[in-house]
């Protein structure tokens, strides 16, 4: 299948599949729209389209990657909610809509977050189409990855980062960490679903830690060469407010070598795979050449 | 054992169990601290000790359900660190210390609260002398009890309850989800690790509803007669925000007989359980009588 296809399909299939969990929940109204607003509001669906990406290249069809790649999206889209507040980033516009808080106020969004990462490991543990040992190994992955060794604990770092210049290796270690970790997540998700072999999975997971780290490296290039129209988020904050980037520690030059660097190396790893990899070389060079 | 000795035994043990969980996380130091602070803060650890009071009843010796137990003791330090916030609550006390936010800034405690929350699904899946079918039934209801459908939405319900007056059935509604949710959670997760029967689950999860609303009229209770130094938080606080409670709806004397009527009610379910309950019976009289 091209990859404009399937991405279509699969976003489509996202939405919905996200629109059916939450509209199923019993729960307050303010809550519920709260919740609904940041996960309807688009963006590129990303991880969700890398889980399924995986499972479509080992041709598994499976009944509920589809519920798996939208708990992750659930996870990525509190993390934005809560990263947006104004005692973190303090961001008014995401995808170019007011960011939750705006809407909703800071309580609210606040609470839609931490429903939205609570609903994700619930919605793993139910699935009944999965055995229930990968079921875990799913959740105690999404844990550490999404967590204070993971994505947590990167943006914990990266707030850190705005008040010092960090090294290289330091600012690596953030962007693996906030970035790097959901991502690989997400892929090796889909060999997990797709019942790769053990020795599958390692590769699977040095393939997401280039894809992450390429997937930052732009989103820093962006933040210097992009347009606050096309990005849906306020451009030239980082220099704005003196934080550690690729371009600011390496130059813009620098920085666009080190991101091809890391897509080749992703593309690399997945030759060490059985089969052809198509889908996932098409998304890491979507991934580098895109403009949001 | 007497319930003195058994709280005293098993409140070190939590606390320790607490510290070496997070002691063993690589992560950043002022995370490491900020989930450490609250998670030492003390508090009464009603919610591991019922878990465990209910394995001590059926003679059950679990190597893994303190783990359990710590993983709900997160889960509720990370509610108390999240409503203490000045967007929430706003309180500066909690168990008479300063709140997380106060010592640590909102970011770092807005991320501690969401670690805690995301380690303890993981804790939970990784606990290999649990059956993996019964880790997933656990981490399914820790999900529904502390999401949504519980403890965050009774979170929101309870601050639309600052702006109107509640009836007496939605503020139970309210308490229901906000606190007892997560408490029969707690007394469930414990029947769940004691291998009890499937039929004996609906009786302790209405032993613990009915402990549930008697906590929490207490709470209320307590808010009006007791002193902000015997609290440890700043007492009269419902009041002064015309918050709805059992003794504003009720007056005080028919809130203590409804106190007095749940905590009957929650022995009378203990009664249907085969085995005596003296640690569940001398626990409830613990929650109806305390002073703070």
């Amino acid at each position: 299948m091209k990859l404009t296809e399937f991405r279509q399909q699969k976003e489509i299939a996202v939405q919905e599949e996200l629109g059916r969990q939450i509209q199923a929940l019993a729960i307050p109204a303010v809550l519920k729209e709260s919740m609904n607003y940041s996960l309807q509001a688009g963006g590129k669906r990303i991880r969700p389209i890398l889980l399924l990406a995986v499972l479509e290249e080992k041709g598994v069809q499976h009944p509920d990657a589809l519920k798996v790649a939208c708990a992750i999206e659930m996870i990525h889209t509190y993390s934005l909610i809560h990263d947006d507040l104004p005692s973190m980033d303090n961001d008014d516009l995401r995808r170019g809509q007011p960011t939750n808080h705006k809407v909703y106020g800071e309580a609210a969004a606040i609470l839609a977050g931490d429903a939205l990462l609570t609903y994700s490991f619930g919605l793993i543990a139910r699935l009944e189409t999965v055995p229930a040992e990968d079921r875990l190994r799913l959740i105690d992955l999404l844990s550490t990855a999404a967590g204070a060794e993971g994505m947590v604990g990167g943006q914990v770092l990266d707030m850190e980062g705005e008040e010092r210049k960090l090294s290289l290796e330091e600012l690596e270690q953030v962007h693996q960490m906030k970035t790097g970790a959901l991502l690989t997540y997400s892929i090796v998700a889909g060999a997990v679903l797709a019942g790769c072999p053990p020795g599958e999975i390692p590769v699977y997971a040095a393939f997401g830690r280039h894809l992450g780290l390429a997937f930052q490296i732009q989103d820093d290039i962006l933040d210097v060469t992009g347009s606050s129209a096309e990005l849906g988020k306020t451009a030239g904050k980082d220099a704005a407010s003196d934080k550690s980037t690729y371009p600011g520690l390496l130059t813009l030059p620098k920085a666009q070598e080190k991101l091809v660097h890391h897509a080749e190396a992703a593309k690399t790893a997945l030759q060490k795979l059985p089969g052809d990899h198509l889908l996932l070389e098409q998304l890491t060079d979507l991934i580098v050449h895109r403009t949001s």
